[in-house]
């Protein structure tokens, strides 16, 4: 990097860090009164307090949110240069009165209130499962998950960072997987400009030393996906810290900290981030990959998180080669890394949450495998997965000779999926959620086809009939057999060409229609009028 | 069919009906001495025998042949109009004695002599396993099976069958699925000219009375592709017999003959069908479709052939949705119907025993989705299966007004993968067995590696990395570390279009090696010199 974009990429980054005060909802000054919050804002309560000793292990601070009945009690954090923080999500508008406790005199038994307002415009509160296997908004309204992944999106120069940012903005996705922790592994071998702990002389991180001007920089990025509308799939742990260097058993450390140092480390990550209404929890990116981690210790990191965050955010952990058992009751939905979308019923039925496939392999052409498949396939991977009743999940990994691949570091997307993704979505969005249709009677019928509100969507994948008749509502017909009697509009949708066309007139009985024969078509089936099954 | 066709048809008919007996190589009246035969040959003695009753029914007849210690009992079977025939493969040359016993006095105690020469060029005797994964021809010679399916093809006008033979030999099929029965299914729904046994008033088939004029054409079938170097994978039961007519459970019955009778029938075809050399023994296809036999039963079946069979020829049962029990003992092979070849591994580990996914769908475009995959999927699915040890079946269905696809009644071949068939074909017979790489230690690592002589082929399937290093080789390096010091040779093979490429110069240590960043790419890795591993 020359000295003139050194320059350029410090003032961009200036400029973030800037940003922060500005994105919070509110900053409050201990004693002066908050300003106004939405539900499902940030309110925020600044004290000051004592910078003696180790204020990040010394000083314990919680606050009690009350309004009527209601109560949430959340932990403070030090933000450092004597500041403490305390942060509480709203559920409801009108006042929450708040009282502190502490063992710092400075920061116990402080009260104050928060006037909270009706939510804004776009503004829709955090994902919630719904219907058992979907989503949607805290009010109501619907959220499908269209996610992509950028692992150390937020370890990158800041320039690189508002380049992804401008990316994510034009592209079709609405959630976002990112790793709080830097990552090493192949085509991540920098130094990223903030890391979440001070380090030691021995050059671990040391984990009683959290460094505020990463967190605030992180904070500042959930806030910027927020107005997006891009939910956070925060990733807590990851194995990629790998060093091979000899005699170095790890590149930073942060995948063999301490049980009691992970554990404080998630205490002062909800502290945090909890208040963040688009944040979600992924315990874990390739849990089953963290060397030296029982499943009873990932168990009591989801206690502590299960404790720290009252808002219960949607919370999951990522295998690797081996599903995580997520019938654990604080996990929300089933994340899971698998390249074959057909089984998303069988994730369904085994663990009867929704299913979110985040890693399906990567539209790319680099070496590993998980990072080679061409747009059509992870194209057809969403369709497959989607009709099938689950969710799917995108990433990039085009060989660059900058070593900027959008599945870590973001930058531009240059595949030729997200636009595929995006019809995808405006149709979800048309009529969903997707559920399947499941015909337990029918053998052999591997088509998907899903509901999707008044019409059932079924998508032929590698299949391409030149025609078909009824056998095309097979499964329809088996769980509603007065369909059979109905008469139907179909759309032929390609969806690759992205086009959806009517075919013309109306079908019933012994029909034919034709049908572009073609991969990646999907027909939208809709019946306009049954015969009465009683006369 | 208008007239002049109807005489065409005809005159073509006849013209196969008189060959069979030139096909045959060996036909001799009782007491004249027969001609010679080869080394797995068919030797055939006739007898005059009695007409009155029913013979197929009422005459028992065996011939026991011998030379030197070795000897082979057979059944005779009568052929009609009073003759009596007793068929016998040889798998040695020299001098058979032969003797006959039977309840009829004027068959019982023959006896004379076969002289045998050795094979002849192209004679490579009946096929068998090797190394128990794999195939060759009893004289040691290589034999890798690249099916096709005409399940219906035996029962098509005779100059269909003409057009379809001359399809063969143009292909790079050397081994075809045929049923026994006829077939009454979709795009199944004529009569054929002939019919394996006599049917009754009440329209279903007399099982005590085959119909020789049937059988004699199926004769002469298995000679033609016993010429062209086709095996025949004679199915010997099948559930297409479905009639939707009311008050009729069948269309002629063969799907349902009482357990004598079927048991009766496969005494009939062992007896008649057994020297050929190239038959295979399919008991079923969709074994599990057919209605109202038990596991029991098919197991009863299996006891009959293996007693009338003293050649053990090759012997399978075909699933629809549910493999049979390939552990047991007469069954020689895994014959599988499904989708998905990267399971071969599973079913190599599973039954111990060569895997042939006959049916992994079909090149087509016909409604059904086991029938309308595109050329490109199923060549894929060939090399994927190959490579991971198995072997692959072909099959086609492109709809058709006049309703002749080839997957069951033969035809011209329409699609793309036979030409790609055929290029696989080329390069496995250049180096084959198949035998996968197995690393037990690397994870993730789904692209399939295969021994092929001196060298690996990698093939890398949906994939598409545009560049490679050693990781192309980490399940070779997996179960051969010293091969980490070879230097290697690269030849890259694109199985669509068909070319195969050597990479310039030679690799070694940490190489890239430039892909062409399509899917459907094979590369072979050839290492060239080898460190020493001790000074």
């Amino acid at each position: 990097m020359n000295s003139q974009s050194r320059l350029l990429s410090f003032v961009h980054f200036l400029s973030i860090a800037v940003s922060v005060a500005s994105l919070c909802v509110c900053v409050q000054v201990a004693h002066s009164a908050p300003p106004d919050v939405q539900v499902w804002g940030m309110a925020e309560v600044s004290f000051r307090g004592p910078q003696n000793g180790n204020p990040f292990v010394d000083v314990d601070l919680k606050a009690t949110f009350t309004q009527g009945r209601s109560s949430f009690t959340v932990r403070g954090f030090y933000d450092g240069a004597g500041t403490y923080k305390v942060r509480f999500m709203p559920n409801a508008a009108g006042t929450w009165n708040y009282r502190t406790t502490s063992n710092a005199a400075a920061l116990a038994n402080k009260s104050g209130q928060v006037r909270v307002l009706a939510a804004a415009k776009g503004n829709h509160g955090p994902v919630r499962v719904k219907e058992k296997f979907h989503f949607a908004f805290a009010d109501g309204s619907a959220y499908y998950p269209f996610g992509t992944t950028i692992y150390a999106m937020v370890h990158q120069p800041a320039v690189l960072q508002e380049q992804t940012l401008a990316s994510l903005a034009k592209s079709p996705f609405n959630k976002l997987r990112i790793c709080v922790f830097p990552k090493w592994y192949e085509y991540n071998h920098t130094e990223p400009p903030l890391l979440p702990f001070v380090h030691k002389a021995d050059g671990f991180p040391d984990p009683t030393q959290p460094n505020p001007a990463y967190w605030r920089m992180l904070e500042a990025r959930i806030m910027d996906l927020q107005r997006m509308g891009v939910e956070v799939d925060l990733i807590l742990f990851h194995p990629y810290d790998e060093s091979k260097k000899p005699g170095q058993p790890v590149h930073w450390g942060y995948d063999n900290m301490p049980p009691d140092a992970n554990k404080a480390y998630l205490r002062y990550l909800a502290a945090r981030l909890g208040a963040f209404r688009n944040v979600w929890w992924s315990m874990a990116n390739e849990w089953d990959f963290v060397g030296g981690r029982s499943v009873e210790q990932w168990n009591e990191l989801f206690d502590v998180l299960e404790q720290e965050d009252p808002y219960k955010h949607l919370t999951s952990i990522h295998n690797g080669a081996k599903f995580f058992d997520h019938t654990r009751r604080s996990i929300t939905h089933t994340s899971v890394q698998a390249a074959d979308t057909t089984k998303m019923l069988e994730w369904r039925n085994q663990y009867a949450k929704p299913v979110i496939d985040d890693e399906c392999q990567y539209e790319g052409n680099i070496e590993s495998e998980w990072g080679n498949i061409t747009g059509e396939e992870l194209s057809h991977r969403f369709w497959d997965g989607f009709v099938r009743g689950g969710y799917v999940g995108h990433g990039e990994t085009f060989h660059a000779e900058d070593e900027v691949l959008w599945w870590s570091k973001g930058g531009v997307l240059k595949g030729e999926s997200p636009a595929r993704i995006g019809f995808l979505r405006k149709i979800v969005e048309s009529c969903g959620p997707l559920e399947p249709v499941i015909d337990k009677n029918t053998r052999f019928v591997q088509t998907p086809v899903a509901r999707c509100g008044d019409s059932f969507l079924i998508y032929l994948g590698e299949h391409r009939p030149a025609l078909t008749g009824p056998g095309l509502l097979r499964k329809v017909f088996g769980v509603e057999p007065a369909l059979k009697n109905a008469r139907w509009r179909f759309e032929l949708i390609d969806t690759w060409a992205m086009t959806q066309t009517p075919a013309p007139g109306e079908y019933s009985g012994e029909f034919t229609l034709r049908l572009p024969g073609r991969p990646y078509v999907a027909v939208r089936a809709t019946p306009i009028r049954v015969k009465a099954a009683r006369k």
